[in-house]
């Protein structure tokens, strides 16, 4: 780390239905998360979510920050990983809260990676009909994505995050500081989030990760502030201009059509950063073979995330018609049929048709069946 | 019935955060139920919510409604009563959504009374992080109270209405029509949040209220439309001023501070309607204890509130500490302490303090102490 990042904390704003709120991005901006509590969610009692892994790594010291400066404070824990994401795990916090006496005047802080925030945001969306949230976002994937934007949820048999809530938090602590202590095999993963970012409206951000994917693998200072800083600034402005989906904020989904449909059609044993690069590339592909995404689109897509070393063995074993029977079920779906975010070209979207449109099923299936058969090259290979 | 109401129905607007509501308010609405939907809450489908006893009543007809005027529609039913308003019925329902391939442009529409409400507008809330909404309640209490406002959730192991969320419907359809199939010992307590309104805002409503109580409690059509209507132009006002709760709204707690407490102490052996009328006597007594009441304000509740053929005999066997501990865990108290919502005299609230205060713990014991103990004349006794 450079002495010239050392504790400079900036400041992006993102504009939400119920108010204003600032996104705190920098190192050092741990070290302050009571002043941004006492500021932004002033409280009777703070409520800190975190994973078992998290915990005792940046939850107690969130604690004991709060205790020191002389708030109410108590840490609840949950199994880490995806499978706590559930109504179970939801309906426990809320019942913990409710014995150690939380009323309508606490916040819930979420100290941990996408699962966390997703999962205690849904928690605050709904406890006692709502309560402040604050999001301190602990991996790449919630820092550059997650934690900014108020979506919360949790997922269901029927698939992820089909139940939840928007609910925006008061502020978002961003410290790359932490980065640190992220497992490696969860960095290439988080990243892809970043690479989608720049792929959707900022060519130079996705030329700029490209040139610092090492550093940024292995959580180098520099790099790290500097993309979560660019992935913050470009969510904030998208999520500012529409915050429930209606319009432009479907372009964040670029990808995840088919990136959540090959997720579960493998049973999830793909990976959502892995699901997500593979999704971009097919649909760059669909997006060339329609005329609407420029040619050599999708091959610079899949230079850019090989670099990433993502695990993307899964897909092999999936055939077409069973991740295109997924497509019905994405609930962004509108009358049962998907909606395709296509590129004109690295960043930017096509316009045409509100951000989003339908694309023939005959189309989707042909561009998986040489994938998921293996005919094309697959990422980082 | 007279002829000179007979379909005629009346609008009254509420102004919401995300958005203006109309409540259709008379005779022969639910017979333009469709006109409604297509209007106010155009979807792809329509999910049904009903109980067990309201489905082949009124749930059949509004799906049937739905099929005639070729809408895509689906009767959701789960078993009547307030111990079906938890997380696993709303967990059940939302489950049973999917599973019929219910997306984001899916409504769902409720229609029963505030269970039914409650229970589905939380399904509506939370679905892919929330869907359309219109409410078709058909009990008093839902129709005058629990359908308008925006307010959903379900009940956990520590209390009522602990889990929820804020979620506007588009538009709700009142038919006092419907009234003459509510059993005829729901009516009583369904009416109480009536003498309720008219108790913190309207005088002459609270006078009209017990001359017309015989009526009301007949379901006769011209008594009940009046009141449905008056009830729903008086929760709209209150709720489009302060649709979250921050000040003015509070006052809709008249009564329930207290009211929740003893419901909960009795394990709802005393019903949410006796006591909520109960508390809105202890609260006046309190209020005239300390001067901020008009004298003879609890008289006058009791003597109206008598009328309505309560049962309250599970207050007996009550003891005022207990009831003081359950204050403590409401979800309106802050710092742990509850607050209470004072009249000056009927038909107007105390506005010192911001709509609701604290009030000395010795002085509520006292006033609980000689009700539960029965030296106080109980209501309708």
């Amino acid at each position: 780390m450079t002495g010239s990042v050392a504790d400079s904390v900036d400041t992006v704003l993102v504009q939400a239905a119920s108010g204003d709120y600032p996104v705190f991005v920098g190192t050092g901006a741990l070290d302050r998360i009571t002043d941004y509590l006492e500021a932004h969610a002033p409280a009777h009692s703070y409520a800190i979510v975190s994973d078992h892994h998290v915990a005792p790594l940046h939850g107690a010291r969130v604690l004991d920050a709060c205790r020191s400066a002389g708030l109410r404070a108590g840490l609840y824990t949950f199994p880490a990983g995806e499978a706590s994401k559930t109504r179970k795990s939801w309906s426990i916090l809320t019942d913990e809260l409710l014995d150690e006496g939380c009323g309508r005047d606490s916040c819930v802080v979420a100290v941990g990676g996408g699962v966390t925030g997703d999962l205690a945001g849904f928690v605050a969306a709904t406890f006692l009909r709502g309560v402040s949230l604050v999001q301190v976002p602990t991996s790449y994937l919630a820092m550059i994505d997650a934690s900014v934007g108020g979506k919360t949820g949790v997922d269901v048999r029927a698939g992820k995050n089909l139940v939840g809530a928007f609910h925006a938090p008061r502020c978002v602590v961003a410290d790359p500081d932490v980065l640190g202590t992220l497992p490696d095999e969860e960095r290439g993963p988080g990243l892809v989030e970043a690479f989608k970012h720049g792929a959707i409206l900022d060519e130079a951000y996705f030329d700029s990760l490209r040139a610092d994917t090492a550093a940024l693998l292995a959580a180098d200072g520099t790099a790290a502030i500097r993309a979560v800083r660019r992935s913050v600034e470009i969510k904030a402005d998208v999520v500012s201009r529409d915050e429930r989906e209606g319009g432009l904020r479907q372009i964040l989904n670029f990808g995840h059509t088919l990136g959540h449909a090959l997720e579960a059609a493998s049973g999830f044993a793909l990976g959502h950063g892995a699901a997500v690069a593979e999704g971009m590339m097919l649909e760059a592909d669909i997006g060339e073979r329609l005329g609407v995404t420029e040619q050599g689109t999708r091959e610079r897509l899949g230079e850019a995330l090989g670099g990433l070393g993502l695990d993307t063995s899964a897909i092999q074993a999936l055939d077409a018609q069973t991740v295109v029977g997924y497509l019905a079920a994405d609930k962004k779906a509108r009358a049962g049929r998907p909606r395709f975010v296509l590129l004109q070209g690295l960043g930017a979207v096509d316009g045409d048709g509100g951000w989003s449109r339908e694309v023939p099923e005959d189309l989707v299936a042909d561009v998986l069946a040489e994938r998921v058969s293996g005919s094309q090259k697959p990422v980082g290979r």
